[in-house]
């Protein structure tokens, strides 16, 4: 569905009022600096007040109290706050937008006769849906998508093409799959043998991801060895990001592209993880904690700890600490100074005693 | 295939023998501290001995050798090794659900009539296989696979959901492709031109994977620009890698997620590599290495080096001087302490001097 | 399309001058020091020259300068400039492979009605094209491949296996998507409530790649909340790269794997980053920018810069640096040594005093 409103309908979906063109035609959203014919703006930020009068938007987000001192071309929304009116346009788009998005069951797909499909499902083409899975009602479930046999998808969950949901999975309500995502594929759990080979150890557990969870694209969710990895309520899980089996990643968390989890850590709820950030295996990581990028956990870690680095420590610290790691050239030059003046004291300590 | 079986049936396949009731259903494996209804556990581990009184699981595995204090309300299936019973417990049920697992050649998937399948192969839904492609015996292919043109694969081999093996690329025998994994993309090479954009180099070699190599999900394994890019057998490389072009991996090696090797690299046998560590290219590892995980080797690394750090050196060493990395802020005050020391001394030897 | 020619085909090809067997038939490239018959090999760097003699190559490519000074059982083609041969001859097996690649549409695909195919356009098995998409003329779509509706892609664009490609996203002329990318997820983007749970904001942006742009395997690229995530003209994107919202990366850079640009960044042109270098969000990095790989970005980087570490500072000042940091045992031993010998001064001045 291509972006196109009056000012009319937008201002009644922002609770606004239009001072203006009603019926000014409305193709997509700019900042107010790129605004052109067709463009919606948001001024927000007062820093950006000037360019109300020169902006080529065809309509602008305003505040209710703002007063020009200018005349403005644009056709005015004014609102009770311009900026969660940014974010209340973009639920309202997407809404439509879902909406009218496909419906039905493609003929190109293969429903297994005994898996379950609930009410107002979309399946697209070459879907495959293994036997006894079950997918709730108002899933919308893209092309290219493979659900293994006894996968189990709550309701309204959204599951993007190139999706692969393994045998036995379990996806609460409202969750989202981003394209090219994995849930359940195998542990990395080998025995290493006397001959230096290794053995597989079956991975017969499963993965549970729990309502409101949000996997990103080619990311890659392990299932257990026994048991279940598990993703509680409402975790954001980023793009390309690995979790390894057996783990445990509490309600909330908020987690950046690239991280990884290794098996069997548990971590609290609330943590927000920076991309790039490294965990390693068997550890508890409290609730509320938060680190910075590329940080490299190998230890526990408290409730509400702020770290930096790999590894990993208080970040307040670790800044303080590279400043000086960043002048150890210099400390360094000083050091071999301070050995000079201390061999010269020495040997002037030395003259006075023979004197 | 739902893990369901008697006691009994358990026994026999871990050559132990029941105490209890033979008839008793077990429906899932569980922690010996979390055993409800339908749970076999393990007692392996003398520290958990007090758990078998008090747990509700249905059987327990315990030593021949167990003799309790208290009475057990579980049933018992004594072995020899209650430790290696746990993976043979797994490798059973695995092995009993490979005997159920789908058979046959979906008729939505497209096999080339110039590819080669051999016998008993399962081909999932919408899977394409090309021309002069070839399929060992004993295959399973699940659904939404892509075999290139000229691709080989050996014989029992498992190719999840999704995979892709592309034109000339050889797999060897009881390799395991977990979903979304890549074998044969295009090396990253481009020709520098002088007006500051690339030329792309063809790639026109292809990768080899030797018997038993399991590659992770998401894991991608670029082929060579001319020759092969050898992951040799036994090797293990775990979710979301990158293995460059004409790279060679030795045998029995373990690559856990996230890691990478840079084109033209040589590891040797038996190596360990963490997670998200990163190899620079054309370098040669030798046997035996291993490294923590977010390692950066950027240099040749000697047979059964043990390294940490990035740019990695050895790993004692990179522990002890990461001590003093957090101590740094400590050494500046030293140091600036020292400094003022070292000036009083000078100024009263000068004063010493005077008088 | 196997690699099989005569030598004849190949100094054709090549410009080149055949001094021995004409038709002799070679059926692969090797290196110099692993000819053997069929291999067709390069004597670019006289380093090499005393294999030219001892080689079971069938052809070695040389300079029409080179004289030999014992007899050479190899077919000769004399070309003007080896090492720039091996790229042409491997650009022009790469042309006849082309000229023979699958063509057509695949019935076992679905084209939507409403989407527009150019002419001379390949699509593999189980490709689903979306209402209101578009595909260039000559372009090669390789099975499994997902378009959404209302995406655009250029001519002669390469869509390798599983790649998927969202809903409004463009692709320009002549890129290269490698297998299993994703262009166009959504961007990471939550607003926290007040009971600490989130709210996805929709993410109604696109991504634009210019021309000539190569994304490799199972990278992500995600779409912009608003207005477009843009990667410019000539870019080169390795495998599992993410890049975030609203990224614009400038033209003629070269991103090597695993690396990751948080949301917002903006990259200049004829960058070149190492591989699992991460780059945090609003940044701005200049034109010509290099930075080792592992890198770790979190502060604006001036045109030109060379950078090494995370996080990252001027690259040689940080090799520097990392020389004194691996001396850190040292220099506290040095450091202690010191304060013994002032303290023992300050002891000596001492008694000099009482004296």
């Amino acid at each position: 569905m291509k972006f196109e409103f009056t000012a009319a309908r937008i201002a009644q979906a922002l609770d606004g009022v239009v001072e203006g063109d009603e019926n000014a035609k409305i193709v997509r959203v700019s900042k107010i600096e790129e605004g052109r014919e067709g463009s919606i703006t948001f001024l927000a930020n007062p820093k950006y007040t000037p360019y109300i009068y020169t902006t080529n938007a065809t309509a602008i987000v305003c505040s209710k109290s703002f007063v020009p001192d200018k005349p403005i071309s644009s056709t005015l929304i004014r609102v009770d706050d311009p900026y969660s009116s940014f974010t209340k346009l973009l639920v309202f788009y997407q809404k439509e937008k879902e909406n009218k998005k496909l419906k039905g069951i493609s003929l190109r797909s293969h429903i297994h006769r005994k898996a379950k499909i609930g009410k107002n499902v979309y399946v697209g083409d070459y879907v495959s849906i293994g036997a006894h899975a079950e997918i709730g009602d108002g899933c919308k479930i893209y092309p290219n998508v493979t659900i293994y046999p006894y996968a189990k998808i709550g309701k309204n969950c959204l599951i993007h093409a190139g999706s692969i949901i393994l045998n036995e999975c379990e996806i609460g309500d409202n969750c989202i799959l981003q394209p090219g995502s994995i849930v359940g594929s195998d542990g990395f759990g080998f025995a290493p043998l006397e001959d230096g080979t290794y053995m597989k150890i079956p991975q017969t557990g499963n993965v549970i991801l729990k309502d409101n969870v949000e996997i990103g694209a080619n990311a890659t969710i392990d299932r257990a060895t026994m048991g279940s990895t598990v993703i509680e309520h409402g975790t954001k899980i980023d793009n390309l990001i690995q979790i390894g089996h057996n783990c445990v990643i509490g309600s909330d968390c908020v987690i950046a592209g690239q991280s990884g989890v290794a098996g069997s850590t548990k971590m609290g709820n609330n943590c927000m993880i920076g991309g790039q950030t490294g965990i390693a295996g068997h550890l508890h990581i409290g609730n509320g904690v938060q680190c910075g990028g590329k940080s490299g956990i190998f230890a526990d870690v408290p409730d509400n700890a702020r770290l930096m680095g790999a590894p990993a420590f208080e970040g307040h610290e670790f800044k303080r600490t590279y400043v000086h790691f960043r002048n150890l050239n210099k400390i360094v030059k000083e050091m071999n100074d301070l050995k000079k003046q201390v061999a010269e004291l020495q040997a002037q300590l030395g003259n006075n005693k023979k004197e």
